[in-house]
């Protein structure tokens, strides 16, 4: 926790002469990053920041720390000399901004202040000095209503009543076109809302005015908005903002000025060159406001050329500066240009790669910083199926990406709709809610109208692999005419649309969707000519595999599944699963087992299954010829083979079918009620399986020695290893082990067949120093561990709950799509420690689907782990992620 | 573990006269008590103790140490000088037994070779020296029988064959009436069988019988059984066993000899006397076996009435010795009194505190040893109803009492029968499984053939309650003819009889059930007159109280049972669950909850909800005024409060009932089927449901606050706190606290409410720093910790492979039962010292079944607990074993 009374000696103000990037814990990244500009030696606006600590302090006792006051009167001073005019300076006024700026970016949570300075008095001085009239009362208003709302926090409609008042009044249809009087009117005005509403007037000298602007923008930190900001960005909430105080600039004085913002390099493709938008006569909030139309910066060459140069040259600088791609804010007041933001700026997945491979080649940087700039998360963005180049020009509406891929179907506006549509469809909803289940699981994707990237259709589609572009709020669905508008174009229901969830972006009709290329390069290992992002992946992917300490295995149960991970650079399957060798025709088999009264009825089913399950396990073996196939024993309860409780009862009930077959469901239906659990999950599975149906457990101990004895045979390597799952107790997988070690003890020509267990259960984890004693290897099987960790059924959860969570902020993210470290990571770490302590060799890995998850990987390298596996397409995600981990100390940071 | 190579040094035999009681590690218990017996001067016969570390040496390593056999022959030559004969000596030779003697009593587990220095010579010296020819002959066949069956592992069928055609020839009954002659001829062939078999011969030499046996009972250690054993009662494996050598006595040469077992009390009342039983001219097997009548031991007053004073005096200095009750083996022999075995008695409950109690009268021990000297699990089974005294001359059968209570019913031979009848049943198996069910909860009781306290019959019995006695082997159940016979009586189903849990002994017909006195005494304050059982338990459950630092407050849902548990010493309800509130006649409001579309629908069924509530809890807060009592919002899932799917789903498809109750369950039966979830303990309950269902916290919380105004207007002092259920992580605490303070603050008069979490989800416990900031208390859960944990299922495990886990000794004791240390316990643990580094002055209790188990509760105070919540009639053993716990160092050894 913070210190409730900070010492006198604390310095709470910088001038941007004083900071560095590296004080953004002080100065928030804004204020930093303003320093290092200033620091450099790029024109940036005298001012200074105020610190977080400052804030902090305000926060806990209510009032700024009493050296605050003298420290800003100083600073401001040294800020008047620099500007060369003074605050409230009648005749030529100083005018200041205020603005928040915390460590982690906040955008639009927090409060500003601009004009400050402005007074009746002054107010005619800007008018003179600027020679612009209607701008120094504009600005004048702008600064009373921004101060009724922050300081006063008065609501903003009474301030926006009266300026509709005085358009209509004026009948003019914007705030632009009303005359100076008018301006002075309105401003009049607005000092009587506030003097009405608070009893004060609103103050005319300027120093109280940016002392009240300062302590308001210290406790918007605190505002509900902010709060359930940080709440769901997990953002700590005892961090408090900084606060920059800048002398003001003006890009709307006339047409020698101008705003806009710049790129070191094209964010979207990495290429270098000049990118960035232009507005001439306008200031930065009319560009964010998009009302007018901004120019490519190229065109400035031509406006402006000497401040477009400088600004070339400035660019060059940051990037150097920096060592990476930069953007930047900056205003031209009458041909002077001013540097008024920069940092590291975001980019699209291709570029993040391209760009990190040139600066390697331009020798900015070397592998490893190229490595620890990208992420698993944005090479899995580039695997996605993505729309053909060019089909952006018809763009119906952007929303929020809130799970990756190219979905082009025929708009379904309910899930019975969906469903029963014949083609593929795009389920269009204002949002969803469990009912609409099955809609999304018919539909190629999803857009709803409303909801983050935690709401429920992106929960569930994320979840369930499907592409989902969420929050458009443009959109007008109407469901009784059954027809979705947007910006004046009617779509019907069936109408095609294509929806792009890497972009958020929305196209009416069908774009052509290309596959991926990195995935083809991937599956054939030919490299597309001139592709740069391809060939940046392949030579960052090629560094990772050098630098890389954990291994990266698959999750695979079939021979195409385990060819596939092998293309994809896996060194071993890490899991396979053997109960997909149960379904199918071979469901019929487990029936019989279920149905077994006798001994010899379970032997006797158990004998059908074991040549079908040497045949699998064999040709497994053979495509990974030379690496270690981890097998699982059978996993699932074996009610999951047989038909569903309510479906036979009602079936039953009904006396559907043949006099046979109805006695067959009623025998079935007896058997699955004494089955039946109450909560499956929890209940006969796993090893317990195995340790209570006789003979299972040596029927796949056989199947897997047999299967690798006859390829050692045909002069093969086969390394098959057995994994018990769901121990809880050390005694289990000894019982199992006994079982095993007899049954591969008899099978002739077999290799030495390691046993290990998943660590999957919280009691495995946290007694995994008495389980390392009978085990070759743990993996940790974090679904499980989670589900029993957090008391979470992943079969139920995600849509009964889960989506309630994330809107709450009580849960960012599911603990299911990555590793919760404090909680499950921390039994990890307990059971690799205490695993190890037992058994200094003991391998150990994760099988779970954190295993290709990029978020977990890194923590799966910092827990010493030896291997993840994880399905074959993210074999190379998680390559690079455990790359990526190897050369940062903390691994890649892309939570 | 054991080290491989024991060095020179180490002392591997002791004599009787060189070791003592505290020892018993090296010499086992048997030797060890042999020991303290000899020091203080009893008549032990001569003899020494090869120690376990020879015994884990010898199992190491497959040979006995090189120093042993000199140690031992050194040893021997000694026990020769004692006892003035030499073993093998062709005249008078000395005879030895070989035993083993572990440190924990394995009955029956381990071998044992008696008259160790016979051979085709010593055999005539011992007719002559004993003059009893056929009484030497016996012994020598009885040698080589043991020493082929042990030393050799010949199966005991080879030799019984051979007697039962001795008996057959000599056309005689028993083998005691075979002739010298016919006794010498089966030596004869028993001889030869060693040599056919083994191709060695039966050696001649006693030095070789002894080794040789000592080896073997060393061997038998590893045993499948001993094995067997030591994995149900979870013996340690490296423990080894240690092997006690004794000169030979013989209580059977005669009528002034003898043999007996003798107390120092009544180990059934605790009275002091004179206790045992005696046998005339018979060995100490003879007893055992029970072929012939004993005696009441005080007849050996008037046969020997020498021996039987020299007996009482050293049963006088034995309880002065080791404080406490002993019980003896002994064996006269020709008027020469021999003790052969001692060790601290077992007793009945009610023996356990009167006897303590008695020993703090004679000044022999202290309060707080008596108080170490009983454990709650003796105190709760003196608080069963049971069968009056008396009842006892019409038993019927005897097994394991594996469940406590009284049961009387009607036979039942299968769960349809037991569930059709009117009256009360015992249901009678060979032994049960799943599939009885039904009948083991109809029934009153359960009695089985087979099986042990961890089969299935006694795992479901103890868990609902039930008297179980189980493994009656003599129990012959006809299933056709539907009887049940047992020596000679035949009963039919339907017939009554009496089973006591307690006893293990079954009754033919009703036998008359008392009440228990101490369950009297506790419900009205009335000390009994002249019952020494009560007077003990009250005067030791008082020091408990004293002593104890763990609180005991009670599970309580309603005000009678609140009114009990204050009666039975409970100082507060640590658990008031609110979910029976919503039970009967309210349960339709729940369903209007359910079926709500609107938010004012939800509201609606809120509202009604609410007064009950407060009444509920009024009612509550006044029976238990000045103490507290924790409340914990509702928790199960919502669907436990409707009808089961399966149900609704036959009776819609079944179309039964007039059409507007089929309209309503049809209409149920959707919302059953939207809040189904496959795993509902892992779902939407406990606090999440709080967040999920808008105002159900708000109202639980108006409720309780509003029930303390009520009574604060009175004049009372209600102590509510709201406990939250099943929080996984801090946020969920925070935004039900949110909540919580919100509508607790709005009622005017109440009280402070503490806010306290549940911590019963893994994540929690592992996250409790956390937690801990935003909770006034915490109430370990340890039921669903335990079930998630471990990944078992509470409703389904029990009766799914518990009984198996249990009989393959996978699990010794169910975890839902006795907290499980090292796993959940663990739990537990950290989250008390990670919870109260936050915050120091943090509650902590436990509300979860064990914390009324009495092999939990010493862990609890370990676990520096500050209360522990059980079910009432538990208070009264919680306080006791919280006393336990606080005068040893390490609670009540009862596990």
């Amino acid at each position: 926790m913070t210190q409730l009374i900070t010492p006198r000696t604390t310095k709470y103000v910088y001038d941007f002469a004083e900071g560095d990037a590296q004080l953004a814990d002080l100065l928030g990244g804004k204020g930093a990053n303003l320093a290092e500009m200033t620091r450099i030696g790029l024109p940036v606006p005298p001012g200074f920041v105020i610190t977080t600590t400052a804030c902090r302090a305000y926060l806990e006792t209510g009032a700024a720390p009493s050296a605050l006051e003298a420290e800003i009167r100083s600073h401001l001073e040294r800020l008047e000399h620099q500007a060369g005019r003074r605050l409230g300076d009648p005749v030529d006024p100083l005018l200041v901004s205020v603005r928040s700026g915390a460590r982690f970016s906040m955008p639009g949570m927090m409060e500003t202040v601009l004009d400050i300075g402005l007074n009746d008095v002054s107010v005619h001085g800007l008018a003179v000095a600027s020679g612009d009239e209607l701008f120094a009362w504009d600005s004048y208003r702008r600064l009373i209503q921004m101060f009724g709302k922050t300081v006063f926090e008065l609501p903003g409609s009474l301030f926006d009543d009266v300026l509709t008042k005085a358009q209509h009044r004026a009948q003019v249809s914007s705030v632009t076109d009303l005359s100076v009087e008018q301006l002075r009117q309105v401003t009049e005005r607005f000092k009587d809302i506030i003097l009405d509403q608070t009893w004060h007037e609103f103050p005319q000298d300027p120093s109280e005015q940016l002392l009240s602007a300062i302590r308001a923008v210290f406790g918007s930190w605190n505002s509900d908005r902010a709060i359930a900001y940080r709440r769901q960005e997990r953002i700590p909430g005892h961090l408090g903002t900084a606060v920059t105080v800048m002398a003001m600039v003006y890009g709307n004085l006339g047409q020698n000025s101008g705003t806009g913002v710049a790129f070191t390099r094209d964010p979207a493709s990495g290429v270098p060159g000049v990118y960035g938008d232009y507005l001439s006569d306008a200031q930065g909030e009319d560009v964010v406001a998009g009302e007018r139309n901004t120019r490519p910066l190229a065109d400035l060459e031509s406006l402006d050329p000497r401040s477009f140069h400088e600004l070339l040259g400035y660019l060059k600088i940051l990037e150097q500066h920096y060592r990476d791609l930069c953007d930047t804010e900056f205003t031209i007041e009458r041909g002077h240009l001013w540097m008024l933001q920069t940092r590291v700026g975001k980019r699209t997945a291709a570029a993040a790669f391209v760009i990190a491979a040139q600066l390697v080649d331009e020798g900015v940087i070397d592998l490893d910083e190229a490595l620890a700039r990208v992420s698993g998360a944005q090479l899995s963005r580039l695997m996605f199926p993505a729309f053909a180049p060019g089909a952006g020009d018809r763009v119906l509406v952007s929303g929020i990406p809130a799970s990756p891929g190219a979905a082009v179907g025929a708009i379904a506006l309910d899930q019975a709709t969906a469903r029963a549509s014949a083609g593929p469809v795009v389920l269009v909803r204002r949002e969803t809610t469990p009912d609409d289940l099955p809609g999304l699981i018919a539909a190629e994707g999803v857009l709803t109208g409303h909801g983050g990237k935690t709401s429920h259709a992106a929960v569930v589609a994320r979840g369930m692999g499907k592409t989902c572009v969420c929050g458009a709020e443009a959109l007008v669905i109407d469901e009784a005419a059954r027809t979705v508008e947007v910006g004046g174009v009617l779509l019907r229901e069936g109408d095609v649309i294509s929806v792009d969830g890497d972009s958020g972006q929305v196209y009416a009709g069908a774009v052509r969707v290309c596959p991926s290329p990195l995935v083809e390069y991937f599956e054939t290992g030919l490299m597309p000519p001139g592709n740069k992002t391809v060939a940046a992946v392949a030579r960052l992917l090629e560094h990772a595999d050098r630098r890389r300490r954990l291994q990266v295995q698959a999750n695979a149960d079939t021979p195409p599944d385990a060819e596939r991970a092998r293309r994809l650079g896996a060194t071993g399957i890490g899991l396979c699963r053997t109960e997909h060798m149960f379904l199918g025709e071979r469901r019929i088999l487990v029936e019989r087992l279920v149905l077994a009264t006798t001994p010899e009825q379970v032997r006797h089913s158990l004998d059908a299954l074991l040549p079908l399950q040497r045949e699998d396990f064999r040709d497994i073996l053979e495509r990974m010829d030379g690496l270690p196939v981890t097998i699982r024993l059978i996993d699932p309860p074996l009610h999951e083979f047989l038909p569903r409780l309510e479906d036979l009862t009602e079936k039953v009930a009904r006396a559907q079918g043949s006099p046979e077959s109805l006695a067959h469901d009623r025998e079935l239906l007896a058997a699955v009620r004494r089955i039946h659990e109450e909560n499956p999950m929890l209940g006969l599975r796993g090893v317990r399986l195995g340790l209570v149906v006789p003979g299972l457990i040596t029927m796949q101990a056989r199947a897997v020695a047999e299967a690798a004895a006859q390829l050692v045979r045909r002069g093969l390597d086969p390394r098959p290893e057995i994994m018990v799952p769901l121990v809880a107790t050390v005694h289990e997988l000894e019982a199992a082990a006994v079982i095993l070690r007899e049954a591969l003890a008899q099978v002739p020509d077999a290799p030495r067949i390691p046993v290990g267990t998943m660590i999957e259960v919280p009691r495995a984890a946290l007694t995994a120093g008495d389980i390392a004693a009978q085990a070759d290897f743990f993996s940790f099987g974090t679904n499980d561990l989670t589900q029993m960790g957090w008391g979470f059924s992943r079969d139920d959860v995600e849509s009964a709950f889960f989506p309630q969570y994330l809107a709450q902020g009580i849960l960012t993210v599911s603990p299911f799509e990555s590793i919760d470290e404090s909680g499950i990571g921390r039994l990890v770490e307990l059971a690799v420690a205490e695993g190890r302590a037992t058994r200094s060799d003991l391998r150990i890995g994760v099988c779970g689907e954190h295993g290709g998850d990029p978020a977990s990987i890194g923590f799966f390298h910092r827990a010493h782990l030896d291997y993840v596996s994880c399905s074959p397409y993210r074999v190379p995600v998680a390559r690079l992620e455990a790359g990526c981990a190897a050369v940062t100390a903390t691994g890649s940071d892309s939570r």
